[in-house]
């Protein structure tokens, strides 16, 4: 829809009809009192979204009717669970993705991975390729991480959640991992989004930090136009003024209002927003209680000595604790944590 | 403690500790391979915040030990619950706070007041005098809005909660609010701060917009020095990017870190940070969850023709069965609401 | 102009359409394929704003085409300077305001008033009244530092710049003050600014922290509905998420943005929004070049010592060479420093 | 430097120490009356970051003392300009780029490259490869753009900027061009800096849109690691809460702060900022007032018609009248458009 200024001339509103025609739409005029309106009609993202009708003379403002994504949101794809390795996640189904932020040893890896089964979880989460702000800290093991993580799954069954950094990560990813994870610095790294929706692997994509929901579902869009629906959405804090209180400022309006428009599960990662220990739990509860299908989490046999993050990873001896705390929100939800053995899915 | 630049002189180190010492405090050098370290000692804040030493020469850096405020500290004042009109707020107690954003008639508040009372609310809120961003958009009753809320507090028994906007509105208001309400943007507005906290009564104080969470406490500061120590903080959303998908980003996270840090309770305002109705469950629940010790929600009878910010009024009618949605996690957190008749207190 | 949902009814169309007519403005139905527009015709912004129809059923989206204020759009007002004491603000005439950020001690207001004075600027400001995020911190003078600036006005015969906090000190303060500064904190402290509306005397009004344009032209609409349009509007930097660079984000788009669409002058406060001694003159020197109408700043003879902000303050014996780098600029735009004698004025 | 709690253990402390040590660098410990620091002492960057101390039982903040870059900071590299292709940026060049936000065709890209030529412009911008929010806007003509880009650069000896989203663009965009350019949402693709590191081939490195000063020099030093020090920073605004004004809130602040730091040249693009026509001006005079070295702005033969970004191109047909207004501020500060023949360069 085009407001067009009050002192629009008639020529500019036919040069905005011509354009709306060129390109394929139709133009419905309303020339009121004091502004003239004109709506682009079309049913095609593509078609509307080439109009770029904002510099045209005369043009006040565009007003968008349609949402420009279409692939995620839930008048198309209803909220239908995205099913990963034969466990589902949405709907009643709750996922619990845990694990070290990094693969930093083969013992850690496993520890924690047994710890991470013994609680029911839903996924084992642990970092190969680390993006880091400073070239000088630990960027992850690399391959030899995959290898580790394999072991890992071939182990305990559980499917793996392992974050892709560069395209040319992917072929030696997808061999491991269940899940993809993009990272929030990688939200709008358009070729990587494209080349992971080709893999046909799931995606959990987080949410850039200053990223908006329209421009996060965006994203995805890109991820599901290459013909991978497969997408958890994952909420894990934005940049705001409040830098003392804790690391990210978790959003937790966006988990409900995003589900009202797109169909896919959103995961928190508490651990991230939180960045101090004692903040994940509550931050936890409340994703949850917020209407989260899943949570994502840092766990670690030895905080005090790990390579990155420590103070925001869970102690894994306390792990089955804090599960059982976060359990009885899901409870209250109506909702069961999708772990164990996989549930038979008709994919 | 301040840390001086690797080329300061030992005249600057010496001025610095001049300058500490000529305010009372004491100065405690250390003399590092790079840089030397000065500790201000001294327990008393207005001491050490009279040193603003960051403009002397040679300084790098000004780094705080103490905290900014402390007759609203967890470690001065403990966490114990706050007594209004006989109720209490804080641990188990849960506050649930409703009623009409603004009171504009007899009608509307008496019946919406006895919605409140009825599924055992803790308190009435209504709003005489509005602040509001337009001086051509409705702003409250001013007065003869005071007369209805005592009379609904009459009716109902319940303690009634109103906003004070200006200190000349200070005398009229206590006659009858139980609780004064001081708005986001009247957070740092000083002098209203120290009138309201030398009037006695209790006070809820809302986050600024874009306050980091140590400026809300300076502020609860503020009440506190005058010898008012009866705050309930409350967060109602902070100003981000993010615009479209709510109103407010609901800073769930300040939750729990405010909580630990100090011991006054914390009360959500899901109206105001979801700005539209159905999203106001989800940020409630998830409020609950984080630890929050109480909601301030706005009902209306008739929302699509509230004269101020119906989108996010709740429907009287239908207030019973969400304020059941709310109470199955006030449960799971161990609470109770405080609402039916006051419990005694030896305050 | 109300943009319906697709699935609207024709009763929601019409209740839409009867509540735009009850309150008297009128309504221009456009029906069109897949949404309904329905347009509110009235040019009194009174009656629009009462309209708050975003709460009814069917409403898509409210998209507001007129500007929410009126009095200081430059459509209404025109661009004509403002006059301060005999002297122009805005057009050609470049304002410079200078002095201690608080008025300290006698000596030192004077000191600097002279100082201020012999570089040729156009009013001196100083603090009786400052705001402070801590009540620990020093508050200023007060009535003290009125008498100091009485002195400092009759000795230079510089306007004089002063902040009022609270409505009681106005009485006080207009006696003294040539130009009555509202502070950040006080932007949205409505009863305030109504009050100093009322004064007839000349306002800076600085924007708060977190305030859109749109929100600061609307604030000084409440001063100017009173009858006092001789505003100066103040741009003082906003707060983002970068917080080590500088002391506050100074928004420079704002002052060409602002200037577009209100004619109001605006000057820039680049002292509070560097921090930073250094920062100041770069940022002072592109506000000019931004089209600012004049510039803010403070100068305190011995920064070290200043009681507050003293990192922010320019040195007093360097400040005649600071202004002679701004006026490089002020020349290029084509204007001139509005200081010594006041030209006579026909107002 | 790291401050111990109050009440850490004399075990604590110890475990501080020795992990310090075990990272190779010396622990310097100055215990104060109530607090407990304790100093890291090494100048190896990659060592120190290792420590992660953090998550250390009884640590209660981290105060890093070393910047965390190195290879771009003044103390390390000084100021000298970087030199692209026979011209020099920074010091007194002033760098001019202009260009088409997008390569549409041949006759669009000639014709602006003659304009740009014409006004005595230092290089030419392109894009080629087209970031884009939505799956669904244009996406830009990819190699067959390079190859117009090539032909523009023949004609007119115009350095060449162009963007590379990819690693796998790199080796086709090298060929043509003099300057890669790396967009905002790429500043933390961390491989992708690598990449680019290694070509040799000069760096634009766009600030992110919620990136800290220090995090985009923490980009620059990824690239500057490779060995390849030829680096301009450029800021493009960042995201704020002001929406309406503008479409990115200009940092003018972080102009002068980083160049305070950083030795490196600072660009700024105002058309993405102000993403109207009519700011490009104001902002872009005020990023030469405020120390930029340069400019990059868009250039269209007719912004109507734009496939990307019309709004916030300048028509080329008045662009010799823009850059006149540009110049002024440029002379003011010294400082001559380095455009023309290339100056003779020992590089």
């Amino acid at each position: 829809m085009i407001v067009m200024k009050g002192d629009a001339t008639e020529q500019q509103v036919a040069a905005v009809i011509e354009r709306i025609e060129r390109a394929g739409a139709r133009a419905h005029v309303s020339a009121g009192e004091f502004v003239t309106v004109i709506g682009a009609i079309g049913d095609d993202r593509e078609l509307i979204a080439a109009l770029d009708i904002e510099g045209e003379g005369g043009v006040e403002r565009v007003v968008p009717i349609l949402k420009p994504y279409k692939l995620v949101s839930k008048d198309f794809r209803g909220d239908a669970p995205v099913e990963i390795a034969g466990r589902l996640v949405g709907g009643d189904n709750f996922c619990l993705i845990a694990g070290p932020c990094t693969v930093e040893s083969r013992a850690q890896t496993l520890d924690t991975a047994d710890v991470v089964k013994s609680v029911g979880a839903t996924m084992l989460r642990g970092g190969a390729f680390k993006p880091r702000s400073s070239p000088y800290t630990f960027q992850g093991l690399g391959r030899e991480a995959l290898t580790i993580l394999a072991e890992a799954r071939e182990r305990t069954g559980l499917p793996i959640v392992t974050e892709v950094m560069d395209v040319r990560q992917i072929e030696d990813v997808v061999e491991v991992a269940d899940v993809i994870q993009l990272g929030a610095r990688n939200m709008q790294n358009f070729d990587l989004l494209k080349e992971v929706g080709r893999t046909g692997t799931a995606v959990l994509l987080k949410r850039g930090m200053s990223a908006t929901c329209e421009e996060w579902l965006l994203s995805a869009e890109y991820i599901a136009r290459e013909g991978n629906e497969r997408i958890l959405l994952c909420e894990r804090g934005i940049r705001t003024f409040e830098t003392g209180a804790y690391r990210s400022t978790l959003d937790i309006g966006a988990v409900p209002a995003v589900k009202q428009v797109s169909g896919l599960p959103v995961i928190v990662d508490p651990s991230h927003a939180a960045g101090k220990r004692d903040l994940i739990l509550p931050m936890a509860m409340a994703s949850v209680a917020a209407g989260a299908d899943g949570l994502i989490v840092e766990v670690h046999p030895s905080p005090e000595t790990a390579l990155c993050d420590g103070p925001q990873a869970l102690y894994a001896d306390k792990f089955a604790a804090w599960v059982a705390d976060v359990k009885r929100i899901v409870d209250v939800m109506g909702k069961v944590i999708a772990g164990g053995e996989p549930v038979a899915v008709n994919a």
